[in-house]
């Protein structure tokens, strides 16, 4: 009350973790103004990018891109199963327990490449503050979504001579159903957000992403409004 | 020497020090395969570009990639010197004292979106060495060309569970000549390199990196064989 407003770059899939970070920055934090940020990798569930439009514009940012990094997926599409023509997605079942440290959904370096592409953005603007909705989970993990990588990242970015930006990940220790909890206290409409790795036209069910997200509504105590295969 | 070949991936702008370097892994280290990447982002001297084409031939190399990113131009255009569109470059002379420690040609955070779309590629096919052309400068300088922003970056990059990529930069803290030195070791062809920021048809002569390469050459105590304005 009395601060003055700070601007904000939010990373915005189109998941819930991140859907609820943009309304969460724009609403609670009463960041302004906010830049909104999507990324067409070449993942199997663009649907995602559909439903970041429709949060941003819910959201009321100041500018919403989705940038073409497809050569990204390009570049690394032998090595993980979430760009389509990659090895098939598995389901949480059926991953096995050493593959758990890093599934087959990994996407070697992806949340760096985006979150150095969102800070040189963020500089350009003058904007210090970049938000991501990492979640460090506890069924499956990755190294590029825990807070040594958030810290160790903003010891790179740190080193700028004038206008270092921040990164934030303030969801990395929530539940997954606190976030959707979180959400649900905001007014986010979750049948706008889209988790699915297999990205057809419903969602599969069993997924990790599926399996997770529909534990997460569960124990929120609230139905998931999107349809399931 | 019994040591087993060790592959790479170099970035390759095609200006002095990436180009030495490219032909200094291949033949000095003895690394096979070696993945060479350059970037178009939007920069004012694409010729830049040619010049890598034409040293990744030279030097042999398993594969070069020209990656389109002028997203990244786009997104930083009015903060930047070094994007066709965006300020003037300013002559080495006329850059103030002020300004030296992050003058008007450092492009927000570019070398970090380029090293980590190179990590990502080289993880990606198992490799784990990427090589980087820094060259901590005394005349004037940029944090991202820095042995600690490399420093940190590999402290990210380590955390990976599997695979984890580190970044080399053997030029560092060499000075310009003794890297102009060991490319006519080399026999690296100078004719086709380069670093004028201003991408005319001739090179400037007197921005930043121009009286940069000039004066590495003199103090090598050999000719530059590009033409001058």
């Amino acid at each position: 009350m009395g601060r003055e407003a700070t601007s904000a770059v939010v990373l915005l899939s189109g998941g819930v973790d991140s859907s609820v970070l943009l309304h969460h920055v724009v609403r609670t934090l009463h960041c302004t103004p906010v830049y909104a940020m999507s990324f067409d990798y070449g993942q199997r569930h663009k649907k995602e990018l559909a439903c970041a439009r429709w949060q941003a514009e819910a959201a009321g940012v100041a500018e919403h891109r989705i940038l073409d990094v497809s050569f990204l997926g390009d570049a690394v599409r032998a090595a993980t199963a979430l760009v389509a023509g990659g090895e098939p997605v598995p389901d949480l079942a059926a991953l096995p327990e050493d593959d758990r440290d890093q599934p087959p959904t990994y996407v070697p370096n992806r949340n760096m490449v985006l979150l150095s592409i969102a800070a040189a953005y963020a500089e350009a603007r003058g904007v210090r503050d970049v938000f991501y909705g990492a979640q460090a989970r506890d069924e499956y993990g990755y190294w590029d979504c825990t807070t040594a990588f958030v810290k160790n990242l903003n010891r790179v970015l740190g080193l700028n001579r004038r206008n270092a930006v921040t990164v934030h990940a303030p969801f990395v220790w929530m539940k997954k159903c606190d976030t959707v909890q979180t959400g649900l206290d905001l007014g986010v409409d979750f049948s706008h957000t889209w988790s699915c790795y297999r990205g057809g036209d419903t969602a599969c069910g069993t997924c990790p992403t599926c399996v997770e997200r529909l534990l997460a509504f569960r124990e929120a105590g609230a139905p998931d409004p999107l349809p399931y295969a």
